[in-house]
């Protein structure tokens, strides 16, 4: 297929090399053009703008890091809405907001074109190793459409529904459960190296134990080490995502009392010097609130 | 080993059926005698009062259900400390508050006995089936003895230190764990349950992918089946075991915000005809707040 | 002075009648122009746009409702902004997000024009009585101008400072201030209920002694009498207000705890049928988690 | 009247010099003699232990710190309780909590002696003054009786009802209101004062408006000033009252999340050096939490 790909950050580099690999015809575009290099030297095409990217494209992915990004990336003034060609399709991969996600169904609507959302768990090994999970929404034709382009970036893809905004709804939630996780756990282990517990010790029994998952055993060891740089994933982004769950639970009256307090918290850590490191050091609010270095 | 075995609840039984099948004499004592029954057919003899269980008895093991109930079996006028002789161990698998574990420690240093915290993770099948994970605490050489006992009852011991009420504390905190994952848990599928979203499939994907635990699956289930009865532990025993926890942040000033808004969540569940159903019934409060049922 | 006053509910008619009495020539503007009618009567002309409004103006106040409906009447097609002499004043009296008051500032720099945010405290009948208290924020001789017009609406006004949206920040905050007094309010209420004691003589007790304040005894009279309609100020705006200041909160990285409970508490509220009631049925939430009707 | 007085701190100090100029026959006890020495020299007879103290008396007042202190006065050794003649009664003004007021309740029942709950509100400065507030309950009989001793010691008595331990609850009630405003009052001042705002312009603002009432004046001017020593009052005893409000929830299944987050900030005060400040220090955790000084 003819595939557009905007965004080439740490996610969007490993996604666009596993399509290219998967033998479909890429074309990129990312706001710095030197991210593309190794691409196009392996065969992709680069386009000096979103618009020029996806004139011929059969479907635009997008994977950028924010609200705003993306706006300016299908409204703005050379971004792909105008250009994307009638009966295209939109993959919106980025972590976005459900009111945003909502706005581009209808744009695209509007326009004659496609859009579903796929967000993806995962961090940039998986992406890059093709082992994300894809959680997708959107009308049925167009994801049957897209579900080999989807299958070369996960190992998983699920499909939630035909409303492409429940696939960001999942995404937020998905990312407000690993946050809790990071709280929970980090309000924990202050308290028993208070009583002078080691810490490593009991993150190693509580992941042999109850808590035996990758998640708590990825987290629980950054948060034990209390390596927070280089960030995997940047506290701002962590509070970027708090707030966006929160607003979608404000657009269904639906209180989110633990992501209230992960945002307080993100705040405290941002307002402490912590903004630009790893989420996990979410953690350290708890140690600092205890007391503890 | 000539053991003591005091309380036959859901928990007790097992572990008790696991020492004497592990070839120990038993001495057993329960509130109500009848529980003792089968156990007494099987070659455990039956005691009138807890003193009467321990006067002959190289190790007792309590396993009650609260501080209170610890308490009149240990310090009441037919009490284990002036009956269990010198040079014996009490072994506390009960879940109670850290304060107490302290007190028991000191009143047997005083009356030349041993005392070692011995608390279980697991529930009533993981008891009988002797699969429970022991956390243990004390003096080396007393927890040297005991191993083989708690050996019988558990498929691995992790030993924290030598002062006992770590074991407690950490106990504490691993149970505080579980909640923060029911209140989380209960809060997303409320989140996405208003949006339309398939609870049963959006569990499945959770647990499938980032979240694939145990006590994930255990928990996810019981929340989107909304089956609270019959209770597995009750929620007016994880509302206890909040306030303890919290009692425990206290005594050393460790604030566990997450564990406030769980013990005011129990006691909206309670105030509202949960009380006696099962602890995963905290998740019921989210769905209330968000206007489902 | 030659005044446009735009928005004419429950506040703004009060408001623009002072206006009025004060001897200003004045020309309103209500997107159902009936509310317009008795100012007619009484001297003041009606016009069909915010553009027809300010044409002539020295000086045009908005008195609106929410950021969106303020957006409209200034960068709408027929908004003020194009048609605002240079050299006029927008005299914003909205509760509106500092960010919009910030946007609003430039863009009124950019059109030669004058900006100061004049937001009030009070009640409709304070408005009608003259009685708003008013927290003002802007250029000095901007300010100085437009200060007998201050004068007119309110018993007092406070300068704060020469960057308009402090004024914003301020009464934000005052409102998060009351809501912080109905919430704690309401919690102690439902405690001395459960426990017996007379809500009525409770209030009484705290408003004729430390709480001496006009705040406790309107919102602790709304409260215990549980009159929640007709509304004077409705939940939803209360937490329209309150998601306005967590975000201006967000923007200087202050963690704003009881603010955040504040807002699941009126979403809890929303969800469960009182969102068009007063805004003191926050109140409610507390005696329905304690069980209490 | 025979009037017994037990705990001569900054507050009991006041309160026994205003039952002595009201001419009633005063017998001291403190647990360090010589605090009694100005009173016994105006007239008081000092004694020895609590039970010396209340030998002939008919009436014996209780002004301790806390729980523990009122037990042992109470119950211990040279305690009150085997002393006081029967047909006594027993004011207990100490703030504590409602399960001790229910046993002291019972065990003066046990023993033909009365007793009333009459804590105050009001700082050591007006219990100098008699300018208490009084909140009293229990036997109308009994009330009636000691009316004139409480009269001696506040400007005005309020009486509750016939459960002794209703008063201990509005109490206990009352200081968590006043906690709720120290917490909102510190998270807005440390709001503004990140936009900039001078926080003593601020809090004047507030209190010639809405907030006219003197515990915002009082607290208001603590917060701006941060002038938490010497402590009027303790930050532990903060900590503890909020303990016991949160008890007294938990005992009629009452959740009060403001209370919740409150205990959690003290904690994190005291955890960060502040044990020992005035409970007013509890808004500097706002302070800190968002970057300040």
């Amino acid at each position: 297929m003819k595939v557009a790909f905007l965004g080439l950050g740490n996610m969007g580099l490993g996604m666009a090399h596993n399509l290219l690999r998967a033998n479909h015809q890429l074309t990129l575009w990312n706001r710095t053009r030197e991210k593309g290099d190794g691409l196009a030297k392996a065969g992709a095409k680069l386009a000096n703008t979103p618009a020029e990217a996806v004139r011929d494209a059969e479907v635009v992915f997008t994977m950028l890091s924010d609200d705003p990004a993306v706006e300016a990336v299908v409204f703005g003034d050379t971004g792909l809405l105008q250009a994307l060609p009638r009966g295209a399709t939109h993959v919106s991969s980025s972590t976005i907001s459900v009111e945003l996600s909502t706005k581009l169904h209808k744009a695209h609507q509007a326009h004659g074109q496609h859009y579903i959302a796929a967000p993806v768990f995962g961090r940039p090994e998986a992406a890059a190793a093709a082992k994300l999970f894809v959680v997708t929404a959107g009308a049925g034709d167009v994801l049957e459409k897209c579900k080999p382009l989807l299958s070369a970036i996960g190992q998983h893809t699920f499909v939630l529904g035909s409303e492409p905004e429940i696939a960001n709804v999942v995404k937020l939630s998905g990312n407000f459960l690993i946050a809790s996780l990071i709280e929970s756990l980090g309000e924990a282990v202050a308290l028993v190296r208070k009583y002078g517990v080691d810490p490593h010790q009991y993150v190693d029994m509580l992941t042999s134990t109850l808590f035996n998952a990758p998640v708590y055993k990825t987290y629980g060891a950054l948060i034990v080490d209390q390596k927070f740089e280089p960030a995997g994933f940047k506290l701002t982004l962590g509070l970027k995502d708090t707030r966006l769950v929160l607003a979608a639970g404000e657009g269904v009256s639906a209180p989110l009392p633990v992501a209230s307090l992960i945002r307080d918290h993100f705040l405290q850590a941002a307002a402490n010097g912590m903004a630009d490191k790893d989420w996990s050091s979410l953690s350290q609010v708890a140690a600092l609130n205890a007391g503890l270095k």
